[in-house]
């Protein structure tokens, strides 16, 4: 293992062990996640994949992808042997996935406290937070448009969380800071509230530039050029376009070496027909244009194969998330991820259309996560908090999908069967028709056995109602205030601290606010 | 195919159709279940699998089961070659299962309607309502014990649902019906409301006895002598003790070769060791003994090796549902049930502790439906209603539930890789950036491309404020109510409608009321 530099040691805690699993420190002492030990799901035989990867490739080299407005991207593609027609950008069958080959299987995401770093890839599973809400909601004060002040408690709330092993990125939109000054609050909290890997601006490249220089001043220049320790995320402009402001920061990114997800965004039969098949098949197309351009400017620069793809009610033109046409997807890409070798980040999450954080809610976002965690995707966004379509991030969801990642995480661990889950030892203690709960065996394990939900239970009925009769909303509402009063920043040397305020003072000062 | 004897004959709607499939008729056009197409999902390698069989044959040779109070099963335990002790009946490794090797892969549970008829095993799945909850409730009218007219409405509801293949048995407790005459109104209910399979009466094994001579009333004696029409719930009262009530009424249906369904019912910690390995190796050794049981009294007839289990807050001693331990049980189960050669029944459904239909009720139910089907299981118990671990069945959440049901079976028809899913057409009439709405492909398609929830939309945020700001359970109270208001009841051949009336009155009038 190489060392961190002078910068990243001094904001060591003595915890840093590194192992094939990455380590999951988090402000008490939770759990920790060791990897996935259960078999990924595979929803299709190798046929129907390659059958998919065909059709990926025929579009690729019949329809093409088009990269508007960045010559230096056509210019490379053209370099390495795709044809170029204009933006338009043509890849031979097997020439996208020979560019992306490149790219490592697995790779760390460095934590600011190395004992946060995460491994993308392999068995290891990386939860994070929603991204891009320009709303919040909390069942007191109601629905209103996000500020920094929610940006900052989401990201303390995801640090404080041990479900979650990343901060995430553009959590909820800070829309009381102006358009192109967001990005630095939005970093300056990333790296002085937390101490996870996180998601760095990407609405300009000029943007993606300031949110490197950040981290630089924490993590230091030259360890940043051998390590990834922040993430970009590039959404394609479905169908098949990427606009130089995504390209753009792409590039900025894969220059500085830092990781990109390329992330196709695709609505089944609106950008793009309205099939799984159809979806993946595309969402695969795109997404190897992306990273193959991630690879020519940086061979072995870190990629994720994102993806962000949902349905429609096709007669009444509502999104719809959760769906089992959706959730079908999310575990071909999985599969397809593999297969390419790169992480993935599969589709789902903690997804749903509905307005309120209730049954349906939940309905939707818990068999998301099922076909997302069970299919193997390593990086899962939207893990938490997301309403309505990703317009909301509710306060009271976010701690509900806590629980729910927690669980998910304990399943993804696995069922052991040695002697001593068998406890024998019981049986010949009790006898048929007696109680085990007094047995040796119960009082050795009971404390640790079972996954533990934070949000407060609901006790039997007569005590619920005695209680209040509170819902799990209602319940969530009382965990989320605790876990924020309860957040304790971690410490970063006061020279970072100042470089990083000064930094973001100078970049604020050089430009006029813009609002749009 | 066997004809069906006169009566069935008469009841016959000239749809039977029986392919390897079983068609689900349903009162309106619903779309058609066509069978498991996509693959069961493998938690445990088979070492794992192996040693939890080594443990279920320790259990049944070591310690053994208890048949209390019947002489007729011990005796018949004895001449098999098994151990018998007083009560307690010990099995030398493998001969419980080298006893349950009689019972068939797969065989038909008979609808009155030959186009209801299910099959279990193989590649089908049948869902079934919750059982046995003593109260229900509704947003309106609140928490009350149930009655005769709750018990009918589910039945009617469980009809009219395409999701639901089987009636269910004791849906809830008809509490205004004296206890030993419940059976004889509930199975008129099954009967004559509904013409999907379903379960009788189990609370002794005259009112089993009753339950046969009213559906031979239905199907003909003989034609029951060689077909299953109904099924029988034979719970074991964990641990390891099967009493005189169950074991005799599971003779009186082996007798009759009518289905026997074997549940051990085990909260992990409580009626066995708390691992979920221990769990399933106690849920087969019980099964085992039970099915052997039935294979004794009738060679060949058919049953499920079932499973109700979950488990417990061990520090407040809650019962909790859908928590990972329980799941991964499930998804074990249903791996031992495949090595078994028998359909199963695997432990989860719908099921929740909650109180209410909220988003903890959704997380629960889903998480625990996942594990369910997804690993394989043949029939599901409680995939709809289910509050308060089953002491309550709430209309909303069996509607809310319904939807969810829905989903799943459209997942498992599977994922379509033909030329027509990938919809190259499309490509070639839109292009980069173009909307794929208007494509033919997707105006030939979008009628049926995507499952549809029966519960109203919430729409967007301000159309959803505008319309009363209703969450789930308050959308699916519309629901439900305009089921009933449609449910039309099926027709039935006059003299077998006055036969079940006239053995239910004799019956009635031949005993004193019991209320407890």
């Amino acid at each position: 293992m190489e060392n961190l530099d002078a910068n990243v040691n001094q904001t060591q805690n003595g915890r840093a062990r590194r192992g094939r699993l990455s380590r999951h420190n988090t402000p008490n002492d939770a759990p920790v996640f060791e990897g996935r030990k259960i078999p990924a799901y595979e929803l299709l035989d190798a046929p129907s994949l390659a059958r998919i990867e065909d059709q990926a490739d025929w579009i690729l080299s019949e329809i093409g992808i088009e990269f508007r407005g960045d010559d230096i991207a056509l210019d490379l593609f053209a370099a390495a042997g795709a044809t170029v027609d204009g933006a338009r950008v043509r890849f031979v069958p097997g020439l996208a996935r020979e560019l992306c080959a490149t790219a490592p299987t697995q790779f760390d995401l460095h934590g600011r406290d190395p004992g946060n770093t995460v491994t993308l890839g392999g068995d290891n599973v990386v939860l994070m937070p929603g991204y891009g809400s320009p709303f919040v909601t909390d069942l007191q004060a109601g629905r209103r448009y996000a500020t920094l002040k929610d940006f900052r408690n989401f990201v303390k709330l995801s640090y404080a969380s041990p479900w979650l092993q990343h901060s995430g990125g553009t959590i909820v939109e800070p829309t009381d800071v102006p358009v192109n000054k967001r990005h630095l609050d939005m970093m300056l909290a990333h790296l002085t509230l937390s101490t996870k890997p996180f998601m760095g601006g990407v609405t300009s490249p000029e943007r993606a530039q300031d949110s490197i220089e950040m981290a630089r001043l924490v993590f230091g220049r030259d360890f940043m050029d051998r390590h990834a320790v922040m993430q970009a995320n590039i959404n394609v402009n479905s169908p098949l376009i990427y606009d130089h402001t995504m390209s753009g920061a792409l590039r900025v990114y894969a220059a500085a070496n830092q990781c990109v997800c390329v992330s196709p965004a695709i609505f089944a039969g609106a950008m793009g027909p309205l099939s799984p098949a159809a979806v993946a098949a595309q969402t695969l197309a795109e997404a190897m244009a992306g990273i193959a351009l991630v690879q020519l400017v940086r061979p072995g620069c870190p990629v994720v194969f994102g993806s962000f793809h949902s349905t429609m009610n096709l007669k009444s033109g509502a999104l719809t998330f959760g769906s089992p046409e959706a959730n079908m997807t999310t575990m071909a890409l999985s599969q397809l991820g593999r297969r390419l070798g790169v992480p993935t980040r599969s589709g789902g999450g903690q997804i749903t259309a509905a307005n309120a954080p209730d049954g349906q809610a939940m309905q939707d976002s818990t068999g998301a996560m099922w076909a997302t965690l069970l299919s193997g995707a390593h990086q899962v966004w939207h893990a938490a908090g997301w309403l309505e379509g990703g317009l909301v991030m509710s306060y009271e969801k976010f701690v509900m999908d806590l629980d729910h990642c927690g669980a998910m995480l304990k399943m993804l661990n696995g069922f052991r069967t040695d002697d001593e889950a068998f406890g024998r030892d019981a049986y010949l203690e009790t006898g048929p028709g007696e109680n085990f709960l007094s047995t040796s065996h119960t009082l050795r394990h009971y404390a640790s056995a079972n996954f533990a939900p934070a949000t407060p239970e609901a006790g039997p009925y007569e005590m619920w109602v005695e209680n209040g009769a509170l819902t799990a909303d209602q319940r969530a509402a009382i965990r989320w205030r605790q876990m924020l009063s309860e957040y304790q920043q971690p410490e970063m040397p006061n020279d970072i601290g100042t470089a990083l305020s000064e930094f973001v003072a100078e970049r604020k000062a050089s430009m006029p606010d813009e609002w749009y």
